[in-house]
C-alpha cells in the first residue's frame, strides 16, 4: 500500500471525477502512519485538501472517526451505570447551555461525561466560564472525572493530552493547509472527541449564523447531517439540533456573568431563548438516555428537575466537588463585575433590528471574556449584560448593554465593536426561530 | 502575506467555489519560499492539490511558469544570433522526431539549443539515443553547448543542474503527492524549462493516445491549448500539434535503432509516419524562426534541407563535435545488434489491428531499451524493428517483429507483452490520422 494511491483515490480521476470512498486499510494506513510518524505531512495535507473537494461518505467518515479515536486512549467509564449522553456545541457567543445542562440531565439519571474547551475567538469556552468560580479546577484526572460522575451524574473537565491525539496533530494541520473548512474532518474531529469522552448518545447543537462557524442554513444542515450520519455509520444515538447565533444567547457574554445566569436558568427565571434551547436539548438528552419515551416527556421531565430545585442542588454539589467556593458563588452573585465599567447606549429611537453575533464576541475578547490565541488568559470578570434584544423597542439615550473590561483601555474598542453590532430599524422586525431544524435520522 | 490564505484563495470557498487567480506577489512568495525552504512542502502539496482541482489561468499559469523559471539560472545566448527555436514532445514509443528535427531546421537557418531528457517507464529518451552513438557526450558544458549552437546551428544536451531547480523540487512533490495529472502545473513544468534553455518560440508535439501521457484527445486539447495559451501569456511564439501515440512512431523502438532510423529519414528514405511528423514540425519551427512566411514553404525547405543532404552532414558534425565516433557510426549502421534476439511471428492470418504503443513501450523496458527507475543503465543495442504496422496484412507466421534484449532473459517477457501489444482483425482497419489537431492560437 502506497500514501500516494490512497491520495490519488481519493482525488479520482478519468472516470472517477469525484474520486472513491477509501477502506477502513486505506484510512489506517494514512492516518494511523501519519500519528505514528510514518507518512509525512505533505502526504496527509495533500490528501486533506483532496477530502475538501470530494468528500466523504457517512461510512468513510465514520473510519475515520474511528482510527482517530483509537489514536489515543478513550474515558473508561465501565462500572459505572448508563446511560451516558453527552451534548456538543460547535460554538457561539452567549452559549452557555452546556452549564444548566449537565445538572438538569443528571437529574433525569442522564450522566454527561462532559469535556469542554476554552473560548477562541469571537466564541466563548465552558472551561474558562467554570474557572470563573472561585477554586474551581477543570483539570481532572480520570479518576476524578469517573468518581464525580458517579456522584452527581455529571463532571466537568478539559480534554486530556491522551485523547485523540490524531485530532490535534490533524488539526494544527488543517488549520495551516486551508483545509478546515470540511464537513467530514470537522464532523470526525467532532465525533472522535466525543466518542473518546465516553458518550454512547449524542445530542449536536450546530450553531448558524454571523456568530457561527456555518454561517448559513446550507452548511449547518450539511454538517448537521453528517454527524447524525456518520454517529449512526459508528452505531451511536445521535441527533443534531440547528440552532440560531445570528444573535447573541441571553442576556450576558461574560465567564463569571455567564455563571450567574446558569443559575437563573436553573432556578426557572433564565432568559427565554437560553431557557428554551436548554430544554429542547435536554429532552432530546433523555430521549436519548431512555429517561423519557418521547421528547414531550424529556421537556416535561426536565422542567420537573428545574422546579423542584433539583438541578441548581447538582450544579452546586458540583462546584463543590471541584473544588469550587459555593458559598462564595452565591454571594458574589449579582455583584462580583470588574471595576471598569461602561455603558452602550441607544443611538436612536426605533427598534433593535439586530445585535450581531460576530461583533458581539469579538467585543469579547478586546474585554477579556476571550481570546485570540490559545495562551492569553483571560478575565473572569469581564463581560456584557444585555439589556435589549432584537426586536425590543428603544428610545435614543435608553441602556442597551453594561460593558465590563479587564482594563480600562479595554472599554473603548469594545464600545466601538458594539456600536457595529448594533443595528436600529424604525419598524419592529420579525422575530427569528431560534431552533431552525432538527435532524434526527439521514 | 501568509502561505494559507494563498492556499485558500486558490481553493475558494462560499461565493468562490472554484477559487480565483493568485497575483504574482501570491505566487512569488509561495513558489519562491518553497524553494528557499522558509515554506514548508505540506503548504506547498495542498496547494498544488488546490490547483489540481481548480486549474490556473493562461496569465496565472505564465507567472507560475516565469516564477519557476527564476527560480535558477538560465541558458545566456546572447551574442549568438537568432532565431531559437526549440520543440518539445510529451513522450511517446519510437518518438525519436528531435533527432532529424535539429539538423533539418538547422539546415534552415534555425537555432535549436535542444536539452532533452532520458527514458522513463515506457517512454524512451533522446538522450539514452544520442548515448548509443560511442563516444557521444550528452552532458556539455554552457559555453560547449553555445560553442556548437554557433557552428552548427544546434546542440542536444541534459538540463544542467541549475535549470529551474523549482521544477525539480515540485515535481518530485507532486509525484508522492498525486498531483502530477495537472494541467497547468504540467504546462508550468514544461514551459519553465524550455524558456530557461534559452528558445523564443517554440513547437509542441502533444502525444495523444495508450502510449502518450495524455490518453485521449480532450485532454490532449487541454494541454495543447495551454501550452500555447500560457506561452502566448509570456510573450513567446508557441504552436502545438496533437499527434497519435496509440501505435509505435516509425520502424523502430530503441536506442541505436533509432539512431539508425534518424539518419534514414535525414537521407529522405525513413518510415512514411515518422518522416511527416519531422517535416510537419520543421515547417512549423521554419515559420516560427521567420525562415518561412507559410508552413507550406517551411515544409518545402525542409524537403530540401533532406534532398539536399545538408541535413545529414550538420548531424554528422554535431557527432564528431560532441565527441562520437562518426565513422564508427557509419559502419555500425545496420550491423550493431545485441546478439541476444528473438523474432515475433504473426499469430493469425488476417490483418494488424494495432500494435498498442503502451505494451510495446514496457516491452522496450525489459528489453534494457528504457528503465523503469532513473538509475538503471540502457542497453544501447536493444530495441524491436517493426517489420509489419497496423492495417498490414499479414499470414501466420510472418514476422512481425525483430526484438533484441540486454540478455537472454529478457526476451521472454518482452515477447509476452509484445503478444498482448498486437492484435488483428479479419478485415483492414480504418487508417487513423498522424496529426490530430493543430493549436496555433487560443
Amino acid at each position: 500500500m502506497r500514501a500516494v494511491d490512497i491520495i490519488m483515490k481519493k482525488r479520482g480521476g478519468p472516470g472517477r471525477p469525484n474520486g472513491s470512498e477509501l477502506s477502513r486499510e486505506e484510512i489506517e494506513f494514512l492516518i494511523g502512519g501519519y500519528v505514528k510518524g510514518e507518512i509525512p505531512e505533505y502526504q496527509v495535507s495533500s490528501w486533506l485538501m483532496a477530502v475538501f473537494f470530494n468528500g466523504m461518505t457517512f461510512a468513510e467518515t465514520g473510519v475515520l472517526t474511528d482510527v482517530m479515536l483509537k489514536s489515543g486512549g478513550v474515558i473508561d467509564l465501565s462500572g459505572i451505570a448508563g446511560p451516558f449522553v453527552d451534548k456538543h456545541s460547535t460554538g457561539g457567543v452567549g452559549d452557555k447551555i452546556s452549564l444548566p445542562l449537565a445538572p438538569i440531565v443528571a437529574a433525569l439519571g442522564v450522566k454527561d461525561p462532559m469535556m469542554s474547551g476554552r473560548a477562541l475567538g469571537h466564541t466563548g469556552g465552558t472551561l474558562d466560564k467554570l474557572e470563573s468560580i472561585t477554586g474551581y479546577r477543570t483539570g481532572l484526572s480520570v479518576p476524578e472525572f469517573r468518581d464525580f460522575i458517579q456522584k452527581t451524574g455529571f463532571a466537568m473537565t478539559g480534554q486530556t493530552k491522551e485523547i485523540v491525539p490524531a485530532d490535534r496533530l490533524l488539526y494544527a494541520l488543517r488549520d495551516v493547509t486551508g483545509t478546515v473548512e470540511s464537513v467530514p474532518l470537522i464532523t470526525a474531529s467532532i465525533l472522535s472527541k466525543k466518542v473518546a469522552e465516553g458518550a454512547d448518545s449524542l445530542v449536536f447543537d450546530v450553531k448558524c449564523g454571523t456568530g457561527a462557524f456555518m454561517k448559513n442554513i446550507d452548511d449547518a444542515k450539511r454538517l448537521a447531517e453528517s454527524l447524525v450520519g456518520t454517529g449512526q455509520a459508528m452505531g451511536k444515538k445521535v441527533v443534531a439540533l440547528i440552532t440560531d447565533m445570528n444573535e447573541p444567547l441571553g442576556d450576558t457574554v461574560g465567564n463569571f456573568l455567564e455563571i450567574e445566569e446558569t443559575m437563573d436558568i436553573l432556578e426557572g427565571k433564565g432568559p427565554a431563548d437560553v431557557t428554551e434551547l436548554t430544554l429542547a436539548i435536554a429532552a432530546w438528552m433523555a430521549v436519548l438516555g431512555e429517561r423519557a419515551k418521547t421528547v414531550a416527556e424529556g421537556r416535561s421531565l426536565a422542567e420537573k428537575a428545574v422546579a423542584s430545585g433539583r438541578a441548581m442542588e447538582l450544579f452546586l454539589e458540583n462546584v463543590a466537588l471541584q473544588g469550587g467556593d459555593a458559598k462564595k458563588l452565591l454571594a458574589d452573585r449579582g455583584k462580583r463585575r470588574s471595576a471598569h465599567r461602561a455603558e452602550f447606549r441607544a443611538a436612536s429611537d426605533g427598534y433593535i433590528a439586530s445585535i450581531e453575533a460576530f461583533k458581539t464576541g469579538l467585543a469579547g475578547v478586546y474585554l477579556g471574556v476571550g481570546r485570540n490565541r490559545t495562551e492569553e488568559a483571560v478575565c473572569p470578570e469581564a463581560g456584557m449584560i444585555l439589556h435589549k434584544h432584537k426586536g425590543d423597542a428603544v428610545k435614543k439615550g435608553d441602556l442597551i448593554m453594561e460593558v465590563y473590561g479587564k482594563d480600562e483601555a479595554s472599554l473603548e474598542p469594545a464600545l466601538k465593536l458594539i456600536g457595529e453590532a448594533v443595528s436600529y430599524a424604525s419598524e419592529r422586525p420579525a422575530a427569528g426561530k431560534l431552533i431552525l431544524g432538527e435532524i434526527t435520522a439521514v
